[in-house]
């Protein structure tokens, strides 16, 4: 009987695909299609459970599935999910993407031990920046040499060669979290490295972005002005994270006496993106602003309810990023029957290879102690959003070609999609670690 | 300790406001600002769920607080909530209304006991019938009486009385519904039958809607027209039960047998999504379909758990749509300083009165049998989208000028504001009915 399960996930997959390209043929684009809107998203959510559900029954974590999905949905392929600039539900599912991701970013804060962090605070640190500047150092130094295809680039080598190796810097926190939740091994001294090393690197990452956007505007560099943004940066975490410890659990004590229906999940909501815009406005990264929200509200009260009551909210939310960032992948760009993508996918496959061994040393960047590195330094390879700001910031400023940046493109989607199935390898070959003295063993 | 509740409300209310209104001014236009509408979004949520809590703590329910404080941060006073055309942020901030009051429905769909409705449908039809008769002749006859104050109208007197009395046709069941909500009266035989009316009531007002927009655009109405319109939106409800009904178990069956987190929600989530889709298709109205796919599922096994995972989704979205909702009202209209306001005022007053007497005498429409029919008519009170889309027509083919406009506005938005103090005081005046044999008790 649970054989047949896949096969009609399969068929309602089927099924829904063509109804809404139907739907999507069918309405004109005056005004704001809701009607259109809302088959789109019901076809993201269908075909992202139920290839999520495939995913997971083929022994990989949900999410790959829900990144595949979308990378049949995305404008290369199927134009059901809208990516193009001129679509007016473009703006929409960017939003409700944006919010998926802060909302998961809320929940994995939620979910993290503020005080377990601090114990593995100095490692975290020590492999975010390990993992920063080795694919740094490596994408600049490839592009300097005689590998670096030059003829596909722009002038300028080097300012090209410092923005790839920027492009290669931050993290993606947002899928290696996802398969850390899919997996069940949040609690795990492996995701407290990982989920703080990514959150490190993220602020790492945007200063670095800081800089070399600097640059590329002809700005000069100085050494005050570097440590002025990373000062803002990190300032607004210990602060916001600070000031919240103390003042939340007096405002949550206060709304929880309070009778209206929801008050309290709508209260732990908009916490979420008050400071989530904060850390925006610090010039630091929205989803590092809501995985502070997540830690300042694990310190409440009304912790266990919160998380409770966020988790609907973010079953609907968080598939759609997701299947977004599915979607942004030019399936044509893999065909290697067109001439032209031979270099292109050459190029990229190179940072690929810069990207995933770069972070995996990472892992060994800590220092001594029994865990699974081997799994660290794969939690970290996943690249995203940064790296995706850096390459369109690169193309419109003409210090990156467009073959450089479909290059790019193929390596943050190549180390998106291969990090899922590869952290839950290395997990089942070395082990999870639950104790520092008994060190890593397997389940 | 628990007085000093409401007064800590207004303390973070006059807070929030001030920082949304700096954050606002803050950020340039470029681009969609997520920053903005993070701050946006907070800013209505803790608003709306703050002065949701004063009203109830005064007496009322919750949704008049939501209200007032759309009207408050408003286009027309604090401008926090986008409502002009040229800003980015409005289409967003429409379709999560749009989200809300489509949740909102299939909610009420999931709490209404479809055999239950069954036995109250004659009289609902009959409340339903002679609530959109009354006003709509009652309107007809105002306009063309001496009391119609020509000189503020357009050429064309029997065109505007038409569209002057197609305004005052179709209740606003969004409203009624969270009042009823907010009472906790949601299983008496007076919300069957407002609800149950206002969705008839609803149906019928498209249907006069199309009549209307089909006479204003100059085409000949035939009866047979009439009855293809009418036939198509009926038949979608029976179509879409009837199949919904025999199919909705056998999906969520298999559905309940995933293993993947979140799966159950996220499909009733894309069901409703898709019959609301399809019901806009048929030409009925996607809150239509939402409380047809909550009545589909009331059916399942699953639907306690669909229930519950629902209401947090529920609790964010539904209170944007009442913000929105006030955030239309231009309160400067009330202002009798102005003296091009007093027409409007008497035109917007006179509509009030009609509008409410018209819906109230409804409540006797129904076969004698005990219950409290004061309540179920002022249930069917508010008038809303569906009136505002006929205003929005005739203002947009000349047949409205903007005093009769403006007065149409004050009508629909009175009534909105008076219906939620007014049921409430009609319940604890009259009784609720849980029994017919037994008639109406106070509680």
């Amino acid at each position: 009987m649970k054989r047949t399960a896949p096969l009609i996930a399969l068929g309602v997959l089927g099924l829904a695909v063509p109804v809404a390209l139907w739907a999507l043929q069918e309405h004109g684009a005056e005004h704001l299609d809701f009607a259109r809107l809302f088959w789109v998203l019901a076809v993201m959510l269908i075909a992202g459970k139920f290839s999520g559900e495939l995913s997971e029954r083929m022994g990989q974590p949900a999410v790959l599935g829900e990144l595949i999905a979308g990378a049949l949905l995305g404008g290369s392929l199927l134009g059901v999910i809208p990516t193009a600039a001129e679509d007016s539900l473009t703006p929409i599912i960017e939003i409700l993407a944006e919010i998926g991701v802060v909302i998961l970013l809320f929940e994995i804060g939620l979910e993290t031990d503020l005080k377990a962090m601090f114990r593995v605070g100095r490692g975290a640190a020590a492999i975010a920046c390990v993992g920063v500047i080795l694919p740094m150092i490596g994408g600049i130094l490839f592009w300097l040499s005689p590998l670096g295809l030059h003829q596909y680039g722009p002038t300028g080598v080097t300012m090209t060669a410092i923005f790839i190796g920027g492009t290669l810097t931050a993290t993606s926190v947002g899928i290696t979290a996802r398969v850390l939740q899919d997996l069940r091994v949040m609690h795990s001294f492996e995701s407290r490295f990982i989920i703080g090393a990514a959150v490190i690197d993220d602020v790492l990452g945007l200063v670095v972005l800081g800089i070399v956007s600097g640059l590329a505007a002809g700005q000069a560099v100085t050494v005050l002005g570097i440590g002025r943004s990373f000062g803002v940066a990190v300032g607004f975490l210990v602060v916001a994270v600070g000031i919240g410890l103390w003042l939340a659990p007096k405002i949550f004590d206060v709304v929880n006496r309070m009778r209206v229906r929801g008050m309290l999940l709508v209260t732990a909501f908009a916490f979420v993106l008050v400071i989530a815009a904060l850390a925006d406005m610090a010039g630091s990264a929205m989803i590092v602003g809501a995985f502070a929200a997540g830690l300042i509200l694990s310190g409440t009260n009304q912790f266990n309810l919160i998380q409770e009551r966020i988790k609907p909210v973010a079953d609907i939310f968080t598939p759609i990023f997701f299947l977004s960032i599915g979607a942004e992948f030019d399936v044509g760009l893999l065909n290697p029957m067109v001439a032209e993508n031979l270099p292109v996918l050459g190029l990229g496959l190179s940072l690929f290879v810069i990207a995933v061994l770069g972070k995996v040393a990472a892992g060994w960047a800590a220092p001594w102690r029994r865990f699974n590195r081997l799994a660290v330094g794969i939690g970290m390879i996943p690249r995203g959003e940064v790296g995706l700001i850096f390459a369109n910031i690169g193309l419109a400023t003409g210090v990156l070609s467009r073959p450089l940046f479909g290059a790019i493109i193929i390596m943050v989607i190549g180390t998106t999609f291969i990090a899922p199935p590869l952290l839950k390898w290395s997990f089942s070959w070395g082990g999870v670690t639950h104790s520092f003295d008994k060190g890593p063993h397997k389940e």
